[in-house]
């Protein structure tokens, strides 16, 4: 890879800085990286490249009172990785944009760095670039990822007959949340599934390898939610099951299993993917995402003709879930 | 190209109405365009992927005093697809990220998807995506743009002996800001160049096919910075001239010849081009630039031995110029 000097000055001494601190890694995709006027990447020649930015906003995605600035760089990266994994592509690198505040001082923004650069060595992911400026008000983050893939998958594949699955267990993250929004300190266990969200990148491969999958989304508004952009997309209906939404350890035998399904299905942020898999197909898949990865896979329903989600209860009548929060601030 | 749709819901209508604004094309590169977890493209095979972010922070590279919101989000973009003209790249598509404090309504963010929309159009660019959020405080824009290259150029190829041209004529729309910051009105020309700043890409490829172009930047922080990049990328010293600076028509015959030199090479957003050639090679496309395109290419200077940038005055004697604002807004 070919790295390019940049001219001396205080604003590339900070530019410098921040590129030390998320750390470069060498990959055969990445021509040039981070230095020049743009970055140059040339993927094999039978692959695609899938593109996806994410945004995250102090105060709407994330408050500094919750997390570390570490964390807060990581989650704003893993979550921007999670769209690559529903495409089941492979990560090739990353542009990461700051705008920091001017009360913040320089290890701030190296820490909100240090964090970026975690959760990008954690996907073998290069930094290609990004862009740095001052914030007259909240520290904002926009992440764009590249990836590969031979055969991308969309969210409008789904098809009658077709079975749906949902890797990991849900509501952890929203758990935190909802913790830290009652004043409380939230576990250990749904503080890591909030601070350091693992996007389904391998996981997702292997499903695509493995399973015949005809279109995945990963899960960052929430089960219900997403489960209608697959519905919206694909022109069907998808019957969800509440039975079989594998609940996050902290949700399980809840007094109230209504309150623990709907942080379950109406929380976002926990990164999972929902899968359409032709079927039978996902036995294979399953039994390996368990043994080498310890990630569940479990059939959340089925689709349908028809429009939209149903959910449908343990007797097979019908529920009404949450179906996300609608908080302006949707990924692409 | 295959489009995807979204599930209902204000969130996603917004979505759909900024979509909308921004306007859409067929690309043979685009494969998939916006709605799902990511966008899809495919380049010619013997092609790289160009890539780079831009940020534009409202009070920080523009005030709403000064523009419209559709020069806004029209200058964001002209602003990213410049660095891809400076890697000689033809544009693809570009990510648009954008955050908006809850007292603008959804017309000012359709007109700012309007500007951008415009911006794209008149560079035959796609838009691939991006994401939309609230913000609590600034507005604020990051533009990811890619392209494709058979050889990006970059700013590290400069050698001793290159000629060094500057495309069109500089200090434009540094007069237009330093107007505002006295309260002034610009004049019409240098508003609108500003305004509408022009990405030179089809001048950078015109350039790249006719001449042998060695290394390329474009003029976003001034001539005096920007030239500081290629020294220290290709470790080689600039020699430029300080009598052939191309300026504005609004600078030419200033009664105050520093004043408007220092407007010249020392303000920023021009997006010209600052290019090393090898000796004698640029004619053909100086002439090609002129008749085609109306647009002069000046030289300014040569590359010689040694680091760093020299400016020389007219008898040849050394001349201290602005090296450009340190604004802690650089790009990459």
């Amino acid at each position: 890879m070919r790295s390019v000097s940049m001219r001396s000055g205080p604003e590339f001494d900070r530019i410098r800085s921040v590129i030390g601190a998320i750390g470069s890694r060498e990959s055969p995709d990445v021509l040039l990286g981070p230095g020049d006027d743009a970055a140059v990447i040339q993927a094999g020649s039978e692959e695609s490249i899938v593109v996806s930015s994410d945004l995250s906003v102090e105060h709407v995605h994330f408050r500094r009172e919750w997390l570390t600035w570490d964390a807060i760089g990581f989650r704003a990266v893993a979550s921007a990785l999670s769209d690559l994994a529903a495409m089941g592509a492979r990560p090739i690198g990353a542009l990461l944009s700051v705008a920091v505040p001017p009360e913040l001082d320089l290890r701030t923004l190296d820490e909100i760095a240090s964090g970026m650069g975690a959760c990008l060595r954690e996907h073998e992911t290069s930094l290609l670039g990004g862009d740095l400026s001052r914030s007259p008000g909240p520290v904002v983050i926009d992440v764009t990822v590249l990836g590969a893939a031979r055969h991308p998958v969309g969210r409008d594949g789904a098809r009658d007959g077709d079975e749906l699955w949902v890797t990991g267990r849900l509501g952890g993250a929203a758990l935190a949340a909802s913790a830290w929004a009652g004043d409380l300190e939230p576990e250990a266990a749904t503080r890591r599934a909030f601070e350091r969200p693992k996007p389904r990148l391998r996981e997702a491969r292997l499903l695509c390898d493995r399973a015949e999958v005809h279109a995945m989304i990963d899960l960052s508004d929430g089960l219900a939610g997403d489960a209608e952009h697959i519905a919206a997309a694909s022109g069907v209906c998808l019957l969800m099951e509440t039975e079989n939404v594998p609940l996050h350890r902290a949700l399980e035998g809840w007094s109230d299993p209504a309150a623990a399904l709907a942080l379950a299905v109406g929380g976002g942020e926990d990164y999972e993917l929902l899968l359409a898999v032709a079927p039978g197909s996902a036995a294979d898949a399953r039994r390996l995402l368990s043994s080498e990865m310890s990630v569940d896979l479990t059939q959340v329903g089925r689709v349908t003709e028809g429009r939209g989600v149903r959910w449908v209860g343990g007797e097979g009548s019908d529920v009404d879930v949450p179906t996300g929060f609608d908080h302006f601030g949707g990924g692409a």
